[in-house]
């Protein structure tokens, strides 16, 4: 017995109004369809079909890879129809789950307890209790529990109303009986379409017995048909996101106030202030303090420094005990050495800040190497750029580089040596040399100040 | 038959506990009795009759229009007594709907369903279905579903107190009734006050029928004492916006975040991060991407652009497929063309930007034009103010502007034309000319660094 | 008679996954014990007693007070021992009150209904109403509403179990009585502890009476063993908070997304836009508007003054009328004399700006004086460090600072004093004078672009 997952991804969702094709509308960064490919692969089943329609491409270039089987549904004629199209590539003796593109917050713990419930003869169906069921078909059980049917909200009795179990659609179907019930389903409904749900009758039709597993909440089995619904989906992502970093030892200052969109794992006793964005890999180590409003993409962060309010940071690795911001934004290839400082309004980009060197105030620092314990005065702009080729600018161990500096590269400042403010340093400063460059001062008396010019 | 609106708009609004008159507080950016007023605008009344009393003159001065009748309620004798001096204003042909200032979130929908269901010759009730009705006088129906009286809460019986169907003191009037009823009041009550809800009984004394009409949730007739209620409003009124920019196309991370003051228009598969304010009025055209934190008040933003994080547009024109920020700021007549680049911590004012051309790093742009594939280095600051006087900087085509440069207007730099790093460019540069305007750099060997000062 | 009050304090809380002790872990901005303490002192004791254990010496260190008797419980054998280790220091006339160190939220007023309904003969018992008590102990009253017992979640019967009053922990022995119940409580139990809930059944079995008060809301008696816990405080106190000022006259733009920890005090018609922080000493003045996205740490606001979004202030002090931000960053020791501006990229420390003076753009202003109606141009630096001193720049009344200046400190820029753009002023400016310092301009005929390099 082999597990195949199917899943159904072949809707337009109109009510999106969109040109992107519903699947791929992302949660938490990552489109929909994607969540649950992830999730169906944590099952290691021994295949994934997804079944695709509109929009079919651009799904496909998306989310290509080796071991996804694209199934492509030409007519939309209904969820029996769509898991009949990749019936083909799976054989009598499998198991198979069907799950749907556009339900992204299944967990993997309740896709396994349903295949395990359901096993090898079984029909599996995945319920859920709901706060408000109306619109959703209900699960009918007999006085031993099983289930004898699911009745739609239109022909539901008064009686059936009240029950508050309610049917997902996800379901595991045996594959000799998937191929005998898919065919034999009818489209005499007002759709005219092939509803996967009419399998249940006809396993209790067949005496096949129906197993049931239940969903943890409403929210695993919540799909998005408008852009409301993806809010809905998007913010209870973040809230289990929210709650995850919590047990692990991450104290958040909101968890309405948090956003992962990618991986972060962290360390303990990590404090994380209001509206915290992540975006990527992120790796925060133990004792990091993220200030308010912080944005941080594919970076390490490591034990013990600060990232203070507003600071943007994209592929930066951070060193222990260093201190980040305000208004810092760390660029890709920015590497900060143990307790380094970069502060407001400062931008670095492939820079590497040597062990406790700071660069704190207004400046550009890009394509950099600076050594340890070297001090980056305010305004200090690293130029280079001559508007085709880029070049590197290093600054030595204890160098000081008065403010206001341009430092024109490919250049070199050495080893303690200091570069006058004001300068624009176009060749190398020898080891503890000054450089200087900057026009001499002249103070000129009865200098008559502008006046208002008229402006016809 | 004409259609007349009173809104009584007098009330001190104590527990506000604030200079401004209650009616000229905010919601969404707006004074609440302006939305009051633009509602009735929408019904294409006849006349709107605004009954005024506390702060009277800065009511009127904030909102005076032409299509207003400003009418003075010297003394505060309730709600009945206001809705009477706006009488000699209407004819007994037509009929009033009385609306308050104070109960903003009224929408023209259910005023429309409301004035329609009351015709000519009926008294018309809105009334509100109530989660808590507490404190609020309770709808009473008789067996034909015809209301019969409104009891409040203090002289309500237990099984009255259980209906939670509540008066919105929001009505339709018969103009010739209302001068009788009106007249007819008394204001025998604990308050000494004459209640325009009085007038209910009076009509079904009078065998007058009361048609009811109902509100389509509570936010839409609550009003605002004092500010824990209108912060309930306002973030009414930003879900119900949220939820419009979804419906139409727009992906929000999180509709909780977001905040609308003043008119957003969009396109198609926008997508708004956490924390952005719109303000004013804004033009968001298709596939725009606006990053978390941002501030946009009287831009528009054209198909293709990214906004990044920490922006704070102002006034600003962004041309198709712009790239911005994070932190650019954007002044009013900023104009960026296609494709053009401000990166972070540069601020631009009056500035056009030509296609292609970017600003990347730390710059202040103002009075500025630039042309097409220019570069604006990091550090770069048109000098354009003399303290009296605003000149502007010319950038052509092609220019590359070393880091670091000071442009002092009025200055032009020629197509093609390069500035030297560190310069100060006080003249023209000729197109493809060099400028430079820097001091010579001398390196000095065997220099002293400077020693802790004692300060005694 | 005298109220002494013991603090429980010293469990582990290893559900935190903490290096902290749980009693440390912050709410607001204030370890969750100073909290309670700060309540105890409130009802001005003759005695705070603090049982502490583990992470006793941090806990001390972290709090340390002179009116503060800390008691080492040695081993933590439940809440009954906990509060016998602090009765030596108690006598029999006395009064306790038994507070919990993780239970930050309680209301002074709630405690002293508590002490004042308890008086010296009885039992006091605060217990709350709650949504859902399970687990919680609940409370039996007799026909006439005296306390019988508190029945535990697994020893309460059906009906039992449909009582929502809970017992919250908190409690008044009489100090004879504690002496006596306390040493004959049991430990004969599942955790093998001494439950100081015991105290009740002995209270009732001698005829003692139970005094019950309850608490305002389920928010008071909350603890916090795990940081999901701690962020429901977090928010609950945010909530309070922000009530709080809404309540003494600001507008909040959004309730739940202000976050104070400190003290603020405002005056009346404060508007505070959209995710502020508050921390430490605030004093926010008429009039005052606060944009969104702003840090305001220990800072004072006078009247009519706007801080724009994204600002972030510390230890500042704003005069009236002034004009701060967007991006204004205002360090410790800035002083900003009436209608001041400071505006974008600006980086201010150590500085008194005098009345009506500008530092609009990009700038770094630090251990400065400036004068009044100067005006600082875009991308000044105050060269105040040389690496192991500071020094100070003045600068005059009516003074130009020209735009990309360095100002080499010490340095005295004279009244109605200029410097030219691009200058670097190292030596004094006469009264009135224009400085000049820097290179002059050559533009340079037939000069080549750089070409592109080819890089192996």
């Amino acid at each position: 017995m082999n597990l195949h997952v199917v899943i159904l991804a072949a809707g337009q969702g109109t009510r999106m109004r969109s040109a992107l094709p519903k699947v791929l509308h992302p949660v938490a960064g990552k489109p929909m369809l994607e969540h649950v490919i992830d999730s169906a692969r944590a099952l290691l089943p021994a295949g994934i079909h997804v079944v695709i329609g509109h929009g079919a491409q651009q799904v496909r270039d998306t989310l290509e890879s080796n071991d996804l089987n694209w199934v492509q549904q030409t007519e939309q004629l209904g969820t029996g129809h769509a898991v009949a199209q990749a019936l083909p590539h799976i054989s009598d003796a499998d198991q198979i789950l069907v799950l749907y593109g556009d339900v992204p917050l299944i967990r993997v713990e309740t896709l396994r307890a349903l295949v395990d419930q359901a096993g090898r003869q079984s029909l599996g169906l995945l319920t859920v209790l709901m706060q408000d069921p109306t619109g959703y078909g209900r699960i009918i059980r007999n006085r031993d529990d099983q289930v004898q049917a699911i009745v739609e909200q239109k022909d539901a009795s008064p009686e059936q109303l009240l029950i508050n179990e309610g049917n997902t659609g996800i379901m595991v179907l045996p594959g000799d009986k998937a191929i005998e019930w898919l065919s034999s389903l009818s489209n005499n409904n007002a759709q005219g379409e092939y509803y996967l749900t009419d399998v249940v009758a006809l396993a209790v039709a067949g005496s096949i017995a129906v197993e049931v597993a239940q969903a943890g909440d409403e929210l695993e089995v919540l799909g998005a048909n408008n852009r409301l619904q993806l809010a809905v989906l998007e913010r209870g992502w973040q809230q289990r996101e929210a709650e995850r970093l919590m047990t692990l030892g991450a104290s958040l200052a909101d968890p309405a106030r948090l956003d992962v969109r990618g991986e972060v794992s962290i360390g303990r006793d990590i404090s994380i202030d209001v509206n915290v964005v992540f975006e990527g890999r992120v790796v925060i180590e133990d004792n990091v303090v993220i200030g308010s409003h912080c944005v941080i993409k594919d970076s390490v962060i490591k034990a013990g420094s600060t990232i203070k309010a507003f600071s943007h940071l994209e592929g930066a690795e951070v060193g222990e005990q260093c201190d980040v911001g305000p208004y810092a934004r760390l660029r890709p290839g920015t590497v900060l050495h143990t307790a380094a400082k970069v502060g407001n309004f400062v931008e670095t980009k492939k820079a590497v800040v040597g062990e406790g060197s700071k660069i704190n105030h207004l400046s550009y620092v890009g394509d950099a190497e600076i050594g340890k314990g070297a001090n980056v005065g305010a305004g200090t702009i690293t130029c280079n750029y001559d508007g085709v080729n880029k070049f590197v600018t290093r600054i030595g161990d204890g160098a000081f580089i008065g403010s206001n500096t341009a430092l024109v590269a490919p250049v070199t400042v050495g080893n303690q040596a200091t570069t006058a403010a004001g300068s624009t340093i176009t060749q190398d400063i020898p080891d503890a040399n000054l450089g200087v460059a900057r026009g001499r001062q002249r103070n000129i008396q009865g200098w008559n100040r502008p006046v208002k010019q008229f402006k016809p």
